[in-house]
């Protein structure tokens, strides 16, 4: 049962979410519309899919949970990505397959903290996509566009990044054996931000220029020189996040909580459970689909800022609203230097998926987002700021009425803590206790234990 | 199926591995045998068990492996270690579990560069064991140790320590409600240190004295106070730390791979390693055992240098003659700084398994270990200095001719590199290339695109 790949699809294109522009997934090197510069998106022709086959796949899927070493070993069960090849990328072919064993990640619930500090008496799980091969969610998108980059013969792949997205595009080139390179400017790196991409052996090329020079030249590259791109303009990124809601769905036996509670920087996390909603409703694998939480800092939130000129819209007209107030901005400082991003690239993504999926953008204080990471460490999770945005946004939703007693919400945990000790450590002090001498017994009496 | 909890041990005690000397799992309060100071070790009985019962279990066993949320979630699918609980601790009730979701790791075969690395053509998987919730492989007997520590109504846990264990200490105590505290000298602490254990609410008490008056406090504190030990002392660890076995057979459909090559500090994950092999091989789940190979790095290998005069004995008397020339010794300096001890805690247990599975111990040069991380970095993965003593032991013993062309070997890997990063810092500046300006096609020419 396990090698048999069910034939679900009849082909995979490219296509502009604007116009409707198709071009060829393998082929693509410009990574906007050619015809009207929009954002283009993977789409599969599923039309072929029936009940019998979504009832086959739903007991493949949980096949394929036990993982396998050996001749028995394939992709779809050492990924929780590829687990669903069938929905996320069904006609790729195996041998180009790149997986590092992402997406076999905790889902876990909230623990007792977490729960009264949220309030509202709501049934919370977070999936801990941070506990993954590079210690962030990019590897869901990554092991997928790796992989296209692979069949499609690329040379290089590159970004202008220092974070998560450069340890992601490092870490899964040289496991395909294509080149990475970075883009960043002179004087500006520290060996802890190039720690991962620099032991993944991308090549960092510094310019003696600012960063937007680096993304100009990323974009000629790209556009000119057949380099391929890790950031979120290669749509392939998307097919794999979809992974996350798929997993939920098969952890709640077939169905989607109530909401998803996602951090939004330049969106590539929100719009991929978007789809990955619609899909899983559309094909008949679930019932009913999720709503979006779109969630960001104060410092950096240019979708949530404009959603109050928005929110009252009549539904059919809520997107053209939205694009009309929307306006980029000049960030300022926060601890979720991940999300720190004024003009989100998938930002028309992100719009159509919080309108279709009736959602909600709220925007966290800096303090809340701070004090969310502590209150998750107090159940025993370590996780980054950008969750703390999720999490902050969460309890303003359910403060402001939105998210209702009694219902499901999974909150995406982006990365791990580890990450970003930085955020951690201006709280060690705090906690020590120094003890008057050796002896035993004083420092019994101060740990209450006389 | 999933809710029914087989009853196949009739009943659980604590034993010392010396004497015998039995004694209460929940009202342990000393830790080593108050009969002839031994270790103490778990025993279970599993006189009861038939192979119809080790069907049914291996059944189960896959059943668990989906994740779920809400209310057909238990503990069994949300953690990988009590998955086995069956096996690991039957005769614990339920609600005293503390789970973070361990376990869950992914299990990868090694990739080319390290292949090539290696050499000898040997088949070699790694299981990612810091890819948890505190980042290392003490999650798998935190969980159960923490449970114990739990039914047994414990107050404080505690440690000195300031690496793995103390994080994984302060994340199971905070989620288990219990108090968690770490003794350190004063003076000596990092907030980078602490970040773990300070951010999961641990009390951190400074002695003005040495490491060594901690150690004396606290197992003073162990011994006189009902302070519980969260080190290695604490057999319940060594419970959950089997699960790397169980998880190991069930990727292979139930038989075990020719060896299992570990770090070796304190010794908990060998003897546990070794503990689970025997329990599988006695109770008819799998029907050929595998050889331990025990790892340890040139400035802390007290077993290792100490095993040339052991390997050539006759088989009866190897273990005796181990004790014999075992010396505790000075530890000198290494990257590897989890592993640095120069008296392990679990020795006794360690040699009974090395010399019970027929296994081997090998010391790694520092040049070699840090090179194997390098190595195992290309292929796109980010694992901890000690995960590279594995590494280097196993080439040693490839060359050596222990270790055969097509044996299969599993290579415990203990952390993840992201905590220990200043290992990978120092190569960073290698990658970094200046372009003289900042046109694209000086960068497409040093990317060689041209």
């Amino acid at each position: 049962m396990l090698k048999s790949l069910v034939p679900v699809s009849k082909g995979t294109v490219l296509r502009c979410i604007a116009c409707g522009n198709a071009s060829e997934l393998l082929s693509e090197r410009a990574f906007v519309c050619t015809s009207c510069g929009g954002l283009l998106e993977v789409h599969h022709d599923f039309s072929g899919m029936n009940s019998g086959m979504v009832t086959e796949l739903k007991h493949l899927f949980d096949s394929r949970a036990v993982q396998r070493i050996g001749n028995s070993r394939t992709p779809q069960t050492a990924s929780g990505v590829w687990r669903f090849q069938e929905l996320i990328m069904p006609n790729l072919q195996p041998e180009h397959i790149v997986t590092l064993g992402e997406g076999l990640v905790p889902i876990v619930h909230a623990g007792k903290h977490l729960h009264e500090w949220l309030g509202g008496d709501i049934d919370v799980s977070l999936i801990l996509e941070g506990l993954g091969p590079t210690g962030s969610f990019k590897d869901f998108g990554g092991t997928v566009m790796m992989s296209v980059a692979k069949a499609a013969g690329v040379k290089a792949v590159g970004c202008a990044s220092t974070g998560d997205t450069s340890a992601m595009a490092a870490a899964y080139a040289t496991a395909a054996g294509i080149m990475c390179f970075v883009l960043l400017p002179k004087g500006k790196v520290t060996p802890v931000q190039l720690m991962q991409p620099a032991a993944h052996g991308a090549q960092v090329i510094t310019l003696p220029g600012t960063f937007d020079d680096c993304m100009r030249v990323m974009r000629e590259l790209v556009a000119n020189y057949g380099a391929y791109p890790a950031n979120s303009l290669n749509p392939a990124r998307i097919e794999g996040h979809q992974a996350t809601v798929f997993l939920i769905a098969q952890a709640m036996e077939w169905s989607l909580p109530d909401w998803f509670a996602v951090p939004v920087g330049n969106g590539s996390n929100s719009s991929s459970i978007g789809k990955g909603i619609r899909l899983l409703k559309d094909l008949g694998f679930v019932k009913t689909a999720s709503r979006i939480l779109g969630c960001q800092a104060e410092a950096a939130n240019p979708l949530a800022r404009s959603w109050p000129m928005v929110r009252d819209v009549q539904e059919g007209e809520r997107l053209e609203a939205w694009r009309r107030e929307f306006r980029p901005m000049t960030v300022g400082e926060t601890t979720a230097t991940a999300a720190r991003i004024g003009d989100p690239v998938s930002r028309e993504k992100v719009m159509r998926e919080v309108v279709s999926s009736n959602g909600v953008m709220t925007t966290s204080t800096e303090r809340d987002l701070n004090e969310a990471i502590f209150v998750c460490a107090r159940d025993g999770y370590l996780v980054c700021p950008q969750t703390g945005i999720a999490l902050a946004g969460l309890r303003n939703a359910i403060q402001d009425g939105h998210v209702l007693k009694g219902e499901r919400v999974v909150v995406v945990s982006t990365a791990t803590g580890l990450k970003f000790s930085s955020a951690f450590e201006s709280r060690t002090e705090d906690v020590c206790i120094e003890a008057e001498d050796t002896r035993t017994s004083t420092v019994a009496r101060i740990l209450e234990l006389l």
